[in-house]
């Protein structure tokens, strides 16, 4: 969170953290936070929008954080802070930031010993360096390595940790984006000091409905990796779209790496059982904020849930938590919990399916990731733009990483790499992530791509128009405010669907050339109209 | 409240509108303000900033707000907006916003016919015009009833008002900016519609902890004039102090103008009496936000709803008020609403004499408004400066409004004028607001302007001293969580009453050049460290 409140893709409005009145005034959210989280296990929290103002490691904002420490030390949560590189160039004046300066490794020291003064059971930091206009070590021609093991060697007298984050891309190299960060840290394994995290986003781009699992997991075995969920659901409907991520998070901690040959799963990576590290960690994107229900909604209440279970039992199911939740948050009444469970579990599917199927990625609008917009071709870095994504043209769709594309296929294990180099042994759900293909390819229904893809648009609508059917079948099990609101953000949500679907056929329509399936309504608007839609003052937009 | 959720001025958290959401989603929250506030008689709210952005004037912000003023119908609240006065201009290409044009008269008459479908009860406008950089119709060479009375046309037929802000100054008025808004207003007066009532504030700069009251009041006999009050405490401790703000409203609707004569009140100028006004009104700048206690602290609550009850019986008295708002709010046991209502009553008093005494004015932090800054002088609108209002030099120190000096008193009804061109008539509490005077000019006390100065300072902090013990001694009467909020924010308000006490005096001191009275003490930092204090993200602040 933001240190002026605001919450950089939050949804759930402001932040819970009253930085103005800290350290005096320590309202009882604090403890409501902490009781919440330590009831599922989360032991650790990072206050600051790894976005980070250097404002965060002066000394009022350290006893500010001080404060947030006393209150969460009794429920085993421990206060993390998330740094700007440059922080001794702009609070003490240093020359440079370059990680192998004597002084700038003396600031770092003498900083985390001024936090340890006031917080001793203090975490560690949290590093986003060298990403989207963050600087960091590249800037001093250093690496990754290098930066982290110097402000791990400030925080390891103390017991403190670094997670220094893999998520980047920069704006001169011309290489598939989804190849940048395997390329920047594979060459560093083994380099990292032992008390040096890296954080690992669950895909290779961000946060999108549906990625594949990130090829850094299982291609590090010499360095503890963590895992970066996305609790908010910048890319999933935000606050208002039912959108359960249980199987989400399942579905990539399921997903098996190969590294160690067949059963390498990504919870494996992550737990350090695979390759036997002691320091390990999940993190999720948290989806907090002052709104009365914590996160935006009801439902979205499961998906913290959901985080915190998955954390310490990697091999739940997405359905049992699914069951937990609604029996605890709702009623136990199978009347209840079971048409909930069945709805939580296809929402994300269903979610994918009017967003963004077969694959695709990233087509949403710019800035706010809000609506569709498939068509954005104009921004300054290619990887900013949807055209980027999903390469529609006269001839077919999808961005192709095999041998004769960018060869990202190949930063995967053998046999995952073989699998993804042909389309008919490439999952279906991420056909399109791997391969560029032709309008009337043939998918494994029988029916050419092209009216598979709208087939996949009409099930996700169709999907929403179902839970809405459920939900209005449950108003006799529901407490009027939590049925009005669900109710509401059904509405909302079907609204969505039908405009996710219609911008995206309007828009792939025109490049395809092909007529709609039997069956399928024509969108409701033409191309111009969804192009033309605008959203002043979208939620969570820094 | 700003269209993003941030609140000008707020204190309390964001905004309670969740526009994103409206007009599908209408949160509990929206009913629980409707209810408190018709339980004190509000009947209108006006939903957006006067500092408006045209977007309130489209058709999905029109819908939002049809849904509020559909649940706020039930509890007899009407919707108003704030309008932007290049509306026309942004919204549909207009070439002007020159009230007189025909185009922009039509425009705002179908804008009206649209809110008003939607809206049926739609109160009406309110506009901030030609103030702090807002445009308005003097950008044509219109006069403000110009402006107002074109906007007055377009809601009439629904039986609409418009509420035209007298808060206005202008960059190259080289005048007393306490006298613009007279000069302005007075010459129209006669020429509004009858659906136009104009909006004045209390005083002649901007809700200063005191001020005298406004000379508009009772100077417009032919205009209706409606009160304009800040519930919210830009400049009377935000969120954390104690400063119960019924004295501060009862003594300007008690105050005479002498309009027609003694007895005649503010409160009646307003309440139409005085005048044989039908129209008439008071408003509020409110202090609510999504804080827990709606108001940014427990004590907060009882500045809106002494505002509620004096808007229909402004005979009350402030400490009647407090004592039903205390009785209500903890408990009806005299062993703590008496010394409750007693901390209340000079707490507005005791801010007076921390932050600007003796009538000083405007010595506040630059944007945030939040702590002291007497030595500012480099701004570039001179009336933007502290040095402005106080004028201390070698001599002496105050503001002189007689005829040696910008002759603002003549602006007072004659009663009123002759009293306070003489310092010795001038009441005390507003003698540096009227009169410049030496640093040895004898207080009615006998002792010398400047021990009068530093002893009022003392007192601020004592009384504040002595609030932490009277709470202290109410522990077993409060619950421990209102007990803990009121116990930390009392805490942070002695910190920065002495705070104000030391900057103040540590600035006129440096001028004054005299030392302090016995038994002062000196400040606890010098004149540089009180400069150099810094408050990044403070909330409020545009």
């Amino acid at each position: 969170d933001n240190l002026d409140g605001m919450v950089e893709r939050g949804y759930a409005g402001q932040s819970i953290w009253d930085w103005w009145r800290l350290p005096d005034y320590k309202g009882p959210r604090y403890t409501d936070y902490a009781r919440a989280n330590a009831s599922i296990g989360i032991n650790g929290t990072v206050l600051n929008n790894v976005n980070a103002k250097a404002t965060s490691l002066t000394a009022p904002y350290i006893a500010k954080a001080a404060a947030l420490a006393d209150v969460f030390r009794p429920y085993g949560i421990k206060v993390y802070l998330s740094v700007k590189w440059t922080a001794p160039m702009e609070l003490d004046g240093l020359k440079t930031a370059d990680p192998l300066d004597s002084q700038v490794a003396a600031w770092w020291k003498a900083k985390a010993d001024e936090i340890y003064r006031a917080i001793p059971d203090f975490g560690g930091f949290l590093v986003k360096a060298n990403s989207e206009g963050q600087p960091g070590p590249q800037d001093y021609d250093r690496t990754h390595a290098d930066g982290a093991n110097m402000l791990a060697a400030a925080v390891k007298p103390h017991g403190g940790i670094v997670m220094w984050r893999a998520f980047v891309y920069a704006h001169d190299n011309p290489d598939d984006r989804a190849k940048q960060a395997y390329d920047d840290f594979k060459p560093l394994d083994g380099k990292f000091a032992d008390n040096v995290i890296v954080q690992v986003k669950n895909g290779a781009i961000d946060f999108q409905p549906r990625e594949p699992f990130h090829p850094l997991f299982g291609a590090m075995p010499k360095t503890p990796l963590m895992m970066e969920f996305q609790i908010t659901k910048e890319y999933l409907g935000q606050s208002t779209h039912l959108t359960y991520l249980g199987p989400l998070f399942e579905e990539t901690l399921d997903a098996d790496t190969y590294a160690r040959g067949k059963g390498s799963t990504v919870a494996k990576v992550i737990d350090g059982t695979l390759d036997g590290h002691k320091l390990t960690g999940i993190a999720g994107v948290a989806n907090i904020g002052v709104d009365r229900d914590w996160s935006g909604s009801i439902f979205n209440q499961a998906d913290w849930y959901a985080f915190g279970r998955l954390a310490w039992n990697p091999d739940l199911s997405a359905e049992a938590i699914a069951r937990e939740w609604a029996a605890m948050t709702f009623t136990p009444d199978p009347k209840l919990v079971k048409p909930v469970v069945a709805m939580m579990m296809g929402s994300r599917e269903a979610a994918v399916d009017y967003m963004t199927p077969l694959g695709l990625a990233h087509v949403m609008g710019t800035g706010h990731h809000y609506g569709p917009a498939p068509w954005i071709s104009d921004l300054a870095r290619p990887e900013w733009n949807p055209v980027y994504y999903h390469k529609a043209d006269a001839t077919g769709i999808g961005f192709d990483r095999t041998k004769s594309g960018s060869n990202a296929i190949a930063q995967y294990a053998p046999p995952v790499a073989k699998m993804l180099a042909d389309p008919k042994t490439t999952p279906e759900k991420e056909l399109l992530w791997f391969h560029h293909l032709p309008w009337d390819y043939r998918l494994k229904s029988g029916e050419t791509l092209w009216d598979g893809l709208v087939h996949h648009y009409d099930r996700g609508v169709a999907y929403v128009a179902d839970m809405q059917k459920t939900w209005e079948s449950l108003r006799p099990l529901v407490d009027p405010e939590r049925f009005a609101q669900t109710k509401a953000f059904l509405k909302i949500q079907h609204r969505e669907a039908k405009w996710w679907r219609g911008a995206s056929i309007a828009y792939f329509q025109s490049i395809a050339k092909r007529p709609l399936p039997t069956g399928s309504d024509a969108p409701a608007h033409d191309l111009d109209w969804y192009k033309a839609q605008d959203f002043p003052y979208a939620p969570g937009n820094p």
